[in-house]
């Protein structure tokens, strides 16, 4: 199980960009993986031919209207982890012992 | 005002990385900045040399007893856009007219 | 086009790793995109679909032998802009009236 | 000694941004650091702190002009690592037993 985690900004929009991450996490919405939205960026977890599948289909809603288009990607992989957008954050605090801003 | 996303990885310690995390995030809540955590880096909201100052920091910690680290980091800056780690979010659901899982 | 810049970083290998970023990267001189090695991951041109083609083909070499898989990519896309991996370089070089390290 | 990979894009200045880019090189010529430019970013050589003071003085630079801006920065620590700006790609070069494209 795969966690991605990627932002897409259209470079000749201005400074205003909520508008174009609302149609991007629409198409995430739709597509039934587990996310979370976070300030800078939307972490889904999924196999890797979903998740590319799911970026493509993102690019491609933004490429309509854009010239140029700014995408930053992260991958996670590891071998059989499912829940990974749960565990991970949870993992933090018990080897801590505390609880931390999610 | 400036949002940074980062996180620090150490290449020598295998792939069980809650235990580093929890070093890093217990210095990030012990800054006093608005941040959240999430299953890919954790966001903090500062000034831009308090936010480095920080960075500093995290990395000083694990380099006491890693030999390789990996660090990446985004920055969001935006003249005068304080509250951004809540504004953000809430923007972006604002235009979509719903909810998103945060 | 689109210029696709990534790295990829199995964990459980310790902390040499050129004879991974060797077998990635016969993968991508194989491809016949153009591309260029640096220091920090490699960059490659060309459409999307052929890009994320190439990056799971990476991904997928990597996933036979490691557990855990790091993966950083960016894109950037410009509508109708062949030939970006040489004239981005150039045209820094241009703007600045002088020559860079490259 | 740590490498620095980085990019830094004004959201305000539309999609031609090779001029802000110049700037930006011309501080890293000046820091006397080593440092290769490619398509997608710079990577520089340096101690951690060296590297965060030119990470500052770049985004001071473009921060005078420009009302938001996306940055982008990647580390990789080696401990006693010198000259890793070169070594590490040849270092793949030999693994591989053959040349890439740089």
């Amino acid at each position: 199980m795969t966690l991605m985690e990627f932002s897409i900004i259209p470079l000749d929009k201005g400074i205003s960009l909520s508008e174009y991450v609302a149609r991007v996490l629409t198409i995430i919405d739709a597509s039934g993986l587990e996310y979370r939205l976070n300030p800078m960026g939307t972490v889904v977890e999924g196999e890797w031919d979903e998740l590319l599948g799911l970026l493509t289909r993102c690019f491609k809603e933004l490429e309509k209207d854009s010239e140029r288009i700014n995408v930053q990607v992260k991958f996670d992989y590891r071998k059989g982890a499912a829940g990974a957008i749960k565990n991970k954050v949870q993992s933090v605090q018990e080897k801590a012992g505390r609880r931390f801003k999610i």
